[in-house]
């Protein structure tokens, strides 16, 4: 009884996910969503970012949280259009669904963006089964976590299409070990770029941007 | 329509939860729910915390993750009896609910014991929506999560008992603001506890032991 409810809910939000998308294709703009546990440093990751490949690619941020606007008033920062989503107005809902990202993105001029980049609510799970109308989705997981989370929340790591390992500056102080965690990921999803990185100095961000640029230019490409 | 079916499941839930605590109490068992993001440090704050207490007080351990059993092999280590849930049995539940903790309870002896800690799944949202008959909740959140996320997931802030700051170990290398922290806790839940810790040195272990000696002392008591 509960999975059939389950599958109206998701069945309803890929209709919505759709209708996302295809606007989103209409005024060319390249759909981002960023997913992961709470404090791996998402936040950070799209502030340096934005900083570094704003203004030549034209950025906005529909950011989700279920309280605070505290994400959003950092980002605005960035001089990006910024949506905050709360969604305790939605029931406290441990994600994004489709149906949230359309009402938000009536406030964007899409027509003016090239890239909007989702930052979704802190939780390694739920995001994961909802559908926005994304082009590519991406996880970023802190070194902090620990090794394993991959294969613990393997639905988020197939489901993604690159992963950042971020707080990379915080290795010498832990007893992490980096190739059992890449090891990890490659079991859930073989092949999924991963960009070690540290937000904190900007030590790996390169490969993050230019991975970005490259999925951008598939997608004007048509491919 | 959605909110309506999300209502008649937690009814369930509670009715489920409202047996189970019948059932501990008429074993005289303490229940314990200890709840988090993924990757702050549940799985060692327990085995430190079984090291210390057993035998004295007898322990088991519900320790659910959504895949794996990496935390279970951990805490088995304690010599505790420990029942491993993986919810994707149950549709990769992002949570523990009450039926589910009644059937992993059916493989413990629960007249054997005093203590029965649940290790609920990683997840600061929707795991603090679902009452599991225990008798005490806390939550672990770990100084790299940064300091508002209290007030970013307030439901979770405000059904526990007790919050456990961890890895302080880490502070002299993170830009962290002890007192915003502190501050946005008692925000959401005045004069909850808080107990800041290591779990990797042991430092700020001995309060918490303290406060699960004392809520044990307290249900024992009748009060």
């Amino acid at each position: 009884m509960e999975v059939k409810v389950v599958r109206k809910v998701l069945d309803v939000n890929n209709t919505n996910a759709r209708r996302n998308r295809e606007r989103f294709a209409e005024n060319k703009v390249f759909v981002l969503n960023v997913m992961s546990s709470p404090g791996s440093g998402k936040t950070t990751l799209l502030e340096k970012t934005l900083a570094r490949i704003m203004p030549g690619i034209r950025s906005g941020v529909i950011v989700g949280d279920i309280c605070t606007s505290h994400d959003a008033d950092r980002l605005a920062k960035t001089g990006a259009p910024v949506v905050q989503v709360n969604t305790d107005e939605f029931g406290g809902d441990c994600h994004l669904a489709a149906h949230v990202i359309e009402k938000a993105a009536e406030n964007l001029d899409l027509g003016e963006l090239d890239l909007l980049i989702v930052e979704n609510i802190g939780n390694l799970v739920c995001p994961a089964e909802f559908d926005i109308g994304e082009d590519a989705r991406a996880v970023v997981l802190s070194v902090t976590e620990g090794e394993d989370k991959p294969v613990k929340y393997p639905l988020m790591f197939r489901e993604c299409d690159a992963a950042v390992l971020n707080k990379t500056d915080l290795l010498p102080y832990l007893d992490y070990d980096r190739d059992a965690a890449l090891g990890y990921i490659r079991q859930v999803h073989p092949g999924m770029p991963v960009f070690e990185m540290s937000t904190k100095t900007g030590e790996g961000l390169d490969a993050w941007i230019d991975w970005i640029e490259g999925r951008m230019r598939l997608k004007a490409e048509g491919a």
